[in-house]
C-alpha cells in the first residue's frame, strides 16, 4: 500500500503556481509504515487546512515561523483520524481518535504524541470546527478581536477579508462584545449579503465595487475605532484614511500582499499620529496559555448559536491541494478553505 | 510706531515656498496698539518656535489641529517678553515677564492669560529652553519615549530625526532609562558625530550615505526594540525591516512626507505581523496634565548635565521665518531651530 504526499519543490516567485508537474509543489508516493514505533502514532488525513499564512511559509526570511524547506512535505495541519497506535501510547490514544494533526500535506502521516491535539466538540460541533471556528482560525479571531482589538460598547468596527475563516469569526465577536456597528469587507456580492443576513454584520462593501472608498466611508459615519485587518494594501490605507481618535487597528493578515513582487505600505499613515492610532501585529501562537479559556467561550457561543460557522470544503483529494491555495488567494471561499483527503464516511468508525 | 506679521496667503502645493512675493507667506505692517483691553497682554516676540509639524497645520483636513486660515498670522509659538499688562491681569503678571506665548508669526502680539505661560526656569536655564528641552519638543521626546517606546534595562533604541529638537532628546532620555545601546539616524556627518560625541549616542548614521541601511544593519546587531520615528518614509520601512520581536514602534513624526504629493507607507509591513510589532501614534497635547511632573524630570536632567540641549537660531528678524521653515525641512538644523525676531540684549531688561 502507498499513499500520496504534496511536496515543496519550487520557490514561488511571487505567486504559487498550482501545477504539480511545472509548478511550485510536486506530488510524491511513498508506501504507507507497517510498523509503527512505540512513541508514534500512524494518522489518516480527512481535512486539510488552508491558510493565507502559507504564502509566508514558503520563502519568508525573519518570520514567527521557520520557512518550510524544499523537498519537505509541505507544512499543514489536517483534521485526521488515528490509525494505528505506538505501544507507548496507548493509555491516551486510541484507533479512531479524531485529532487536529500537523501532518503536512499527505495522505498519512507518523507523528508523535505533541503533533496531534483531540478534538473535543461541544454539543452541534463538528470534527472540522476543530480546524476553524473551535481551532487557529476561531482563536486567531477570538485573541486578535479581545485582546488586540478590544471594542467598547458604542464602537464602530470593521474586518476586512470577512468573509474569510478569520474574519467571519472576528465580526461576530465584536458584536458579542458590544461593538455598536460592525461592518465587514469582502469581495463579492454573495460574499457580502451571507456577512449581513446570516451573520448579523450592520453592512458589508464588496472592494471589487467602483465605489467601495465611498461605502466604506458612508459605512463608517463616527469613523473606525476598530480595524482587523487580514487583507493589508489598498484596503488598509482606506480604512486609516478613516481611522478615529485612539483607534485600534489589529493587523492580523495581509493577503492582498503576500503574493507581491514589491509590497505596498499604508500612504495614509499620517493619521497615525494625527488620530493616535495603535497599530499592532499579533501571532496566536502567544496566547497559547490563554487557549483553554478562549475555547470554552468560542464553543459556548457556537452551541447557543451566537456564533455561526461556514466551510468551504474542496472534494477530490490531495492533488488539490496547490490549487486550493492558489483559489484562497483569489478569495474564491466563504468560510474555511479545506482540502478533502477522505470523507467522514470512510473513517474507521461513524461516531463523528 | 507699526509692527511686521507673516501672513499665510497661499497654500503650498505641495512643498512651502518661501518668497514673501510670490510663495506661501506674505509680510504685513500693521499699527502697534496703542491701548491693551483690561484683560489682555501685550508681548513683544523675541524667538519663533519653527516646528515640522508646521507644514501640517497648513492644509491637513483631518488633524490634530485646524489648519491656519488663508489670510491669517501664521501660528507658532514664541519666547516673548510682556511690554503692558492689561488693568485687569497686573496681580499675574507684570511687564519684563518672559513667557512662552502662542503668538503666531509678528513681532508684537496682543494675548489672552491663557495664551501666555510664564517661563520658569531651573539653575542654569535659558528662556530659549522653555520652548525646546523644557517645553513642547523636550515633552514630545518625554512622552513619546516614557509612555510609548518605554525601552528597557538591555534594549536597543534606535531614533530617527536624531540631531532635531526632539529627536535629541528622545535619544538622551532613552539612555538615561537604561537602554543597552542607542542608536541615531541624522543626514551629515557632522550631525552624526554631535550625536556621539556630545550628546553620547552609541552611535549614529548619516542616512544620506550610499551604504546607510547597510550601516544600519551593524549597528543593530540585536535588531531594533524600540523605534523613535520622526522622519517616515524609507527610514521608517527599514527599522522595519529590523524591528525585535514585539518591537515599539513610536510614531512621532514623519517629516519626509509632509511636503510628498503622494506619501509613501512602510512597505515592510508585514514585519508588524511577525515581529508583533505595535506602532502607536501620538501627540503630546494628550500627555497635558502629566507636564508638571515631566518639567520637573527635564528640569533637573538639564541642570544635572545628564541632558543637552542645542539650538539653531536664525539670526535677521520675522522676515527670515518662510525660508527657515523651508530648512528645518531641508534638516539644516541641528537642534532646536529657532527664528531670532529681537535678541535679549533690546529686551525690558537685562534679567534673563
Amino acid at each position: 500500500m502507498s499513499y500520496k504526499q504534496v511536496i515543496y519543490t519550487t520557490a514561488p516567485d511571487p505567486a504559487i503556481d498550482p501545477s504539480l508537474t511545472t509548478g511550485t509543489f510536486r506530488l510524491n508516493t511513498v508506501p504507507k509504515p507497517t510498523n509503527v514505533p512505540a512513541d508514534k502514532l500512524l494518522v489518516r488525513t480527512h481535512y486539510l487546512s488552508l491558510d493565507p499564512a502559507m504564502r509566508q511559509w514558503l520563502t519568508a526570511k525573519r518570520s514567527y515561523i521557520a520557512p518550510v524547506e524544499i523537498g519537505a512535505v509541505m507544512r499543514g495541519q489536517s483534521i485526521a483520524q488515528i490509525i494505528t497506535v505506538g505501544s507507548d501510547l496507548s493509555s491516551t490514544f486510541q484507533p479512531g481518535d479524531w485529532v487536529v494533526a500537523y501532518s503536512g500535506w499527505q495522505e498519512y502521516a507518523v507523528l508523535g504524541a505533541k503533533e496531534v491535539e483531540k478534538v473535543v466538540l461541544p454539543p452541534g460541533g463538528r470534527p472540522t470546527d476543530a480546524m476553524s471556528v473551535l481551532g487557529m482560525t476561531g482563536l486567531t479571531a477570538y485573541f486578535g478581536m479581545t485582546e488586540v482589538g478590544y471594542p467598547k460598547e458604542g464602537d464602530t468596527v470593521v474586518v476586512s477579508g470577512a468573509a474569510g475563516a478569520t474574519g467571519m469569526v472576528a465580526g461576530q465577536i465584536a458584536k458579542i462584545k458590544g461593538a455598536k456597528r460592525v461592518v465587514g469587507l469582502a469581495g463579492s456580492r454573495e460574499k457580502c449579503d451571507f456577512l449581513v443576513r446570516e451573520l448579523g454584520f450592520d453592512a458589508a462593501i464588496n472592494y471589487k465595487d467602483a465605489d467601495w472608498r465611498k461605502q466604506l466611508k458612508e459605512a463608517t459615519p463616527e469613523y473606525i475605532d476598530v480595524f482587523f485587518d487580514n487583507t493589508g494594501g489598498e484596503i488598509l490605507d482606506a480604512c486609516l484614511a478613516r481611522a478615529a481618535r485612539d483607534a485600534r487597528f489589529v493587523i492580523c493578515g495581509a493577503i492582498s500582499q503576500y503574493n507581491a513582487a514589491k509590497p505596498q505600505g499604508p500612504a495614509s499613515f499620517m493619521t497615525v499620529i494625527s488620530q493616535r492610532v495603535t497599530m499592532k501585529g499579533f501571532i496566536v501562537f502567544d496566547y497559547a496559555k490563554k487557549y483553554p479559556t478562549a475555547l470554552q467561550e468560542l464553543a459556548s457561543w457556537l452551541s447557543q448559536g451566537k456564533l455561526k460557522r461556514k466551510e468551504h470544503i474542496v472534494p477530490g483529494g490531495i492533488e488539490g491541494a496547490p490549487q486550493a491555495l492558489v483559489d484562497l488567494y483569489k478569495g474564491v471561499n466563504t468560510g474555511k478553505m479545506m482540502v478533502e483527503v477522505a470523507p467522514v464516511s470512510e473513517a474507521l468508525n461513524a461516531k463523528l
